[in-house]
């Protein structure tokens, strides 16, 4: 397949991978149509109906691009977390401003500590402008947060990823200890604090959205992705000092936002009981899953996500296994990619429709194992 | 503003600016309403009202990812253009496949050939990876494709950028013409031929679909954010070789589609006979706007395009005066950025009420000048 000659050496060492493989792939490659979509976090209990009349009653502005500075909807967040405007930045969902963060710290060969198992897509990233991932194992199914440390300022690293609460295993550190970890690196190592599953956590667990603003190497990361049910709409934003946030005005796609994911944000986030009836089905389907596992003699972890994660007692094969397994019954899930975290599977909380299929097929599913 | 300490030296040395300032910032900044948004290209025609339906009624399915492969509109666009799917790359509009476009080519350093007074966002990207731009003048207010041809040969540069139809003027070179550009350019640069506004030229003058597709060094790009309404949607495609398209799989944001907006793509695009009337529309209000202009004893440059570029007959502070004094009156348009092509200003086709708003205005402007 004769290609352009020349893409830079960076872009041409790199593969065409994609970092996770969609449910729409796995349904077109294996011919089975997807029941219970509980396998990327998504929110199977989807968005307000007031976000819904929101998108349908603007649609009719599709035609104009989005304000590029993103005013009405920073402006709205800064009243929410009660920072500044001047601290945040809005981008096509986390995964977008990830990149971007990369893309500001990273030149190629340029060290990145994050957890051996941590978000896949951050590590595309990484790959994608050249730098040099270090690993630091999880540990008690949690990612060490004391190792990371370790690990930046021995390796004196540009960049360092933690998510709290984290994906995929759920588990969460508390507000003073994160703030600890980010006071206690160097001020030459950005932090990035994937904070995509804030909203899932127990409350108070997560530190304000003020906390650590006097540090211009934090960059925290939430999404409307997850808890307000918003995952096609590719809305992310980033809180930082505000000489940290500005620069990612010099390199993002100022005309990226679409129009009308940015109204479906601003409804969203004004709909805070939806949200937290939400929560609440959320801890309720935690609760089942957890039920379903216990059922079927499987191990739940604890989860301050929208997702559980169940220790299946065996290897990554054992595992693999079963969320084959369940794909053939219709329900979609995933699983860690490395070990030891794969010997468990990742269950996105869902309707009952959705852990009735569970609870019917994960038995049957085992059975043949 | 404190700032984080490590940013790369590229990224330290960018200013903060933004391509174009939206119209949103200029009525916050004036105090002043747009009664007339005629100056992003935007199409104030609308997407079709099927593609409005369709909007509405998947919205309730914003709570998934969208297909990270773009399957189903790669399959569409496909079907609708001649060409296979792997053909295709789909991205965040056409400023977000530029980015990348640049990105797999350009080294800090490296050298990018484009028009001067050509698309800023193109530039944008250039500066973000450290590109060094070198520009050739229009020639009679067209793009020069001859200067372009040597300017690459003679920097050999990687990369070199053609609007056809152009932006800011308007302008067009016919089918035969682009492809014998194409083939004279050294196989090691690669052209990104900017097809943005490919539905509005006439029929016939740009290459079909599968023209330059032995070319591995070409990449077309594609919207649907002019003709088909859609701008706020954020949904682009390039064409090229497949071994080029597959390098977008590299290092493209594989989760970045809006669900939604890919379902108001596969509808827009089933629904031709709504393109058709548009397109009728579109070159009626090129018309009226070109006979505001006469009538006004402004020239009108030649349009293929969603947008008329008229000459003002003086200089750059002319023009911006009447871009300023326009809005006063509640009309928004643009204007080149740099002489001679500021000279114009630049009106992008609307709808009546939009041409009546400015038939009123101009004069009044005119008289103060």
């Amino acid at each position: 397949m004769s290609t352009f000659s020349r893409f830079t050496p960076l872009v041409s060492s790199l593969p065409a991978t994609v970092p996770f493989v969609g449910p729409e792939a796995i349904e077109r490659g294996r011919g089975l149509p997807v029941k219970a979509r509980i396998g990327a976090n998504e929110s199977g209990f989807g968005p307000a109906p007031s976000v819904l009349a929101a998108i349908r009653d603007h649609a009719a502005e599709v035609w104009k691009y989005a304000d590029p500075e993103n005013f009405e909807l920073k402006q709205a967040l800064s009243a929410h977390l009660g920072v500044t405007p001047a601290n945040l930045a809005v981008g096509e969902g986390v995964d977008d401003l990830l990149g971007l963060i990369v893309r500001m710290v990273i030149e190629p060969g340029q060290t990145v500590v994050t957890s051996f198992g941590g978000y896949p897509t951050f590590n595309f990233h990484v790959s994608g402008f050249g730098g040099r991932l270090v690993t630091v194992p999880y540990a008690g199914d949690r990612e060490d947060i004391h190792g990371l440390l370790d690990a930046a300022k021995r390796e004196k690293a540009p960049l360092v990823y933690l998510a709290n609460p984290d994906n995929p295993m759920g588990s969460l550190w508390n507000a003073d200890e994160i703030v600890a970890f980010a006071r206690a690196l160097p001020e030459n190592t950005l932090l990035v604090l994937d904070e995509a599953y804030a909203e899932t956590a127990p409350a108070g667990a997560i530190p304000p959205a003020d906390a650590l603003l006097d540090l211009p190497n934090v960059i925290r990361t939430r999404t409307f992705s997850k808890a307000y049910g918003l995952a096609g709409a590719r809305v992310g934003y980033a809180i930082s000092a505000p000489g940290t946030a500005v620069a990612f005005d010099k390199i993002r796609n100022h005309f990226g936002m679409p129009r009308l994911s940015i109204v479906a944000a601003l409804a969203a986030l004004e709909d805070q009981a939806y949200l937290a009836d939400v929560l609440k089905k959320i801890v309720a389907s935690r609760d089942r899953i957890a039920a379903i596992a216990t059922a079927n003699g499987l191990a739940p972890l604890p989860s301050a996500t929208n997702f559980v994660a169940i220790d299946c007692g065996r290897d990554g094969a054992h595992a693999r296994a079963i969320v084959d397994g369940l794909m053939a019954h219709g329900v979609f899930i995933r699983m860690p990619g490395v070990a030891p975290l794969n010997r468990c599977i990742r269950i996105s909380t869902g309707t009952e429709r959705d852990m009735a299929l569970l609870e019917k097929a994960l038995p049957q599913v085992l059975k043949t194992l």
